[in-house]
């Protein structure tokens, strides 16, 4: 049962191989301006579409990578973007993305569509919602790779690369410690992602450590700008002597402190904060914010790297790779409650 | 000459339409459940692989929508894709992204690869670099709609929608010429983009409108927060008296706003700053960035709309549509001179 023939003859023509062809339609910048221009001549003498073309030429590759991640919005995720094009547009790959949007059902969708977009491999960072992983199971029953990255998913056997956000969280616990703080509340993700787990446990081996209670009442879902604007002030009246908040990331760590300020609070004075994951708004905070770098563009460039070795079979070992990358403090005002 | 057959025999099994059978495949929630597992057990008899059977179904279209973007990392193009997004799956499409990452190069490899993913049409957004149109003619040439939204190009008759820029411009400059300033200056955008030299117009229109003089020393080409972490103080040191400053964007008005205030300026009462595109950074600076809303989500939903119309033949009518939104004044703490 066949779906459709492939046409080999007119490449031959030209005594170039089918993927130079599929390339120098694609405008790849490795391909000769001459060859270029004899593959499209004669694509324009045959009239065809050049898509159509490039689909019957290719075989089974299309030189094209599909990336899923959460929300685009977060600099981390376009940090991390940015690493996989580098290395993908290097190595004569290009980058496609689609947004799940924090939706399962959307990153669900996104991951048939990019299937039947001809993708030869996938990378993914899966949404808060996502619980079930059949779409992805999918989509190695095809015979597709796939690397996760950061929001990784612990049910398949797949390569994946994340940051240490155990040891991370226990960093910058740790630092707000031996900044001062006694009462110390975390404003985390949820725990159904890997990483909302790692770094509420990250920040309870320290405290351990140094001897400081681990109080549940401190330990509160919030993980964006907003909510951490509306949860940070009521949790500081509900729960007395808060001196250091740890936050799952920086745009939640944005917000606890633009809310303290508004509601008075001095920060660090009164109340610490760092942040974890060091984007770009950590300089345009005012007091500027600490927090965990984690490595984006690097995350970016092993997650690619990791799929092409898969493409290209450079992997002769069918055995899965891990990659763990060690997290930095980034020490700023609003962590140095000593320096006023 | 044909490229390959279609396989149209199995659909006609199960008695319902290739197109059924492609969104089932897909997962797409507007189809039941029954429906999708007759679909799936059938896929699964055949051993096909999905996106072959969808491929081998669809005739010519694959529900897949392509959006070209210069930097996933400004705000307000994550905003336009939100409004793109949200049109497009409620009517049953999907949404891949692939960004230009500013360079014209990567903008034409992109344009190919989307054609050759086999999108249904593209949305775009034009690189400070793209002076040539030849990638997007060939998509025209390939009767694949394309509609430009904010940065456009008005070589090619297309569809397009984008902001007043030279009312937006005109506006910010008029408020800060109300709110006391005397001299102004202007941190542009390249003038190969429209919205660039729009925004230059607005902003002498307003100038000449209240009798102030137009000083070309003014006006620096100067558009992110790196450019304008460096460029404002140099400026102010170099130019005497500026109390004003219109930035093309929220990015180049913080990186502005938070070297001014390193470098022992007051924001708003030494230096006014005025941003454009009310991004969410704009509440996080302290002072509060004043801005230009631009209506980014409503931009998307209109661009993915009109694309929409021309995707399912809704316009009769051949010649081209154009929607220009109007900008409105956000007014914030950064441009309030006379309030201490």
């Amino acid at each position: 049962l066949y779906i459709y023939k492939y046409h080999h003859s007119q490449p031959k023509m030209l005594g170039i191989s089918p993927s130079t062809v599929s390339r120098a339609l694609k405008d790849h910048p490795d391909i000769s301006a001459k060859t270029k221009k004899s593959v499209n001549d004669l694509a324009k003498k045959l009239n065809y579409r050049p898509n159509a073309i490039a689909l019957s030429l290719r075989s089974s590759k299309s030189y094209t990578i599909g990336v899923i991640i959460p929300e685009l919005v977060h600099h981390f995720f376009s940090t991390v973007i940015a690493g996989i094009e580098d290395v993908a547009y290097k190595a004569g790959y290009n980058v496609i993305i689609s947004q799940s949007n924090e939706s399962y059902k959307r990153e669900s969708i996104n991951t048939h569509a990019l299937l039947a977009s001809r993708v030869d491999g996938l990378l993914a960072s899966i949404t808060k919602e996502t619980e079930q992983f059949d779409h992805f199971k999918n989509i190695l029953n095809n015979g597709i790779p796939l690397v996760f990255f950061d929001r990784i998913c612990t049910e398949l056997d797949t390569d994946y690369v994340v940051i240490d956000d155990f040891e991370g969280a226990r960093l910058a616990t740790e630092h707000l410690i031996q900044a001062g703080c006694k009462r110390i509340a975390h404003l985390s993700a949820p725990e159904n992602l890997t990483i909302g787990k790692k770094r509420i446990a990250g920040y309870q081996a320290a405290l351990k450590a140094y001897n400081l209670p681990i109080d549940k009442n401190l330990i509160i879902k919030c993980d964006t700008y907003d909510e951490a604007f509306v949860k940070t002030p009521q949790l500081l009246e509900n729960q007395k002597d808060i001196d250091g908040i740890f936050a799952v990331n920086d745009s939640t760590a944005a917000g606890a402190l633009i809310s303290l300020k508004r509601n008075n609070y001095h920060v660090p004075q009164d109340v610490a904060i760092i942040g974890f994951s060091d984007g770009a708004i950590s300089r345009m905070l005012d007091p500027q914010l600490s927090s965990v770098e984690q490595h984006g563009y690097e995350m970016g460039e092993i997650a690619a790297q990791l799929l092409l070795d898969r493409l290209e079979h450079r992997n002769s070992d069918e055995s899965k790779k891990t990659k763990i990358l060690k997290p930095n403090l980034i020490i700023r005002e609003s962590s140095l409650k000593n320096k006023k």
